[in-house]
């Protein structure tokens, strides 16, 4: 197989893209980005750190590596402007990207542009690794009530609505109300919040959803074992993720998890 | 003038009433709605306290009172039908609201109506006090720039929306970046986020509007000197709201705040 460039933001993600790389004998190459990536990525792993400005250093280690393919791996916060200290070729980069006030989808198109015009080509993560992605169906012994699914259809109202809008990916909604929508602060925060506004009565969900019409090789949503600690941190019973787009990082972990708590997972396409 | 029922949810509000029916020697009597109500407000005034289920007793109480208006004054949040204890009167009408899962609105509205029902008008608070709305134009001594004008373009789109699906009223926008939306944790909890997720660059903005087609009579978005509290020690420098339905508490002081803190405050109707 053609060798791996892995870009890694933050998470777990980029050590899940890692341990599949080793387990199939893939040769990898990773670029971890500061300060997103976690230092344990990078233990044992070849790699160069770099800013997300320094697109010259990035591509020059990838070309002297030998990589072919590049994934995104883990989360990146779309930085300000003035945030970036490039190099010559980040400065280029960055001043198409500020021509003009731009979503984050269009932020990430520019970029898959940028690389594949090098002659790299951009794979998702779930094209790495397919069995990666939630299908269809309700995971583990818990099942959503009908009233549940209720709420989950007013979940996914807002968060897709919120995706159009290009703000974010999920929200936790309790008995028709929704308590947090998620912004910059990223969905362990938002769920983080959900101790304190939750109500008695049938207790919250949350729903994330990839942003309609989102890129499939960047940022999809993610859940994992860190995601199922704040959903029973905050007394949230119950998960909703959509069909073919999201990541289930540490699957057997996680069902466990909610398994335990009594937190159902359920996921649908959501047409 | 008649004399004046105020229901009194959280916040300044209910004082601010109060203040303004003593200096215009207007009659009133308080219903103090538990948890929400600040015991401040009950001192040395004429008043019941009660918990929203308390329908008969509150109505009893406004009769003998002779109370012929009602306005509702300050916050009150959406209680989850467990946790009302109704009497008799409370429990048929909570029956008439749990007949389907609404929205805050139709709640109101089915309050207003019942309220009114009973021979007694629901006025606003912008009607008992016209002055205590924001006008069109900049407040202050810092106007908002042309960059600021296409940020709180983007942040009105996004709180009409969630307004539109009645989850808030207020959102926090940065450089075009949606860095934190409203939902129950309230507009000062919703500020408090944005130390830790503002970037460097041109400051945030917070933006609050009203839900579109809200009802004038409860629950208009209120700017006070608490919010300006929040704005400053958050590094968020203005503040837009809309003309005709914002209700601006203790304007002087909140003024000179943002003066002092180069915060601008912008209003207009956004059509």
């Amino acid at each position: 197989m053609d060798k791996l460039g892995i870009i890694a933001g933050n998470g777990t993600m980029p050590q899940e893209v890692i341990a599949h790389c080793k387990s199939t004998n893939r040769d990898f190459f990773m670029v971890g980005l500061e300060p997103y990536v976690l230092p344990e990525t990078l233990h044992d792993t070849p790699h160069i750190s770099a800013k997300i400005g320094e697109i010259g250093r990035i591509f020059k280690h990838f070309h002297l590596n030998g990589v072919i393919e590049i994934v995104f791996a883990g989360g990146i916060q779309r930085p300000s402007l003035k945030e970036l200290i490039p190099d010559l070729e980040g400065l280029k980069l960055m001043t198409k990207l500020a021509i003009k006030r731009m979503s984050d989808d269009n932020v990430f198109r520019i970029l898959i542009n940028e690389i594949e015009a090098r002659g790299y080509k951009v794979v998702g993560a779930h094209e790495v690794m397919p069995h990666v992605l939630f299908e269809q169906g309700s995971y583990g012994s818990v099942k959503p009530s009908k009233s549940d699914m209720a709420d989950i259809q007013k979940g996914v109202k807002v968060a897709k609505t919120m995706g159009e809008l290009d703000v974010g990916q999920s929200c936790v909604v309790q008995e028709g109300i929704i308590l947090a929508v998620e912004a910059r602060e990223g969905t362990d925060n938002m769920i983080d919040r959900v101790a304190a506004l939750k109500r008695t009565g049938r207790p919250p969900i949350l729903v994330k959803i990839k942003k309609p019409g989102q890129d499939m090789r960047v940022d999809l949503p993610t859940i994992g074992p860190k995601t199922m600690e704040y959903l029973i941190k905050n007394g949230v019973k119950g998960l909703a993720v959509e069909a073919g787009s999201t990541i289930f990082l540490e699957k057997e972990k996680v069902l466990k998890m909610a398994n335990e708590a009594k937190i159902f997972i359920f996921c649908s396409d959501f047409e």
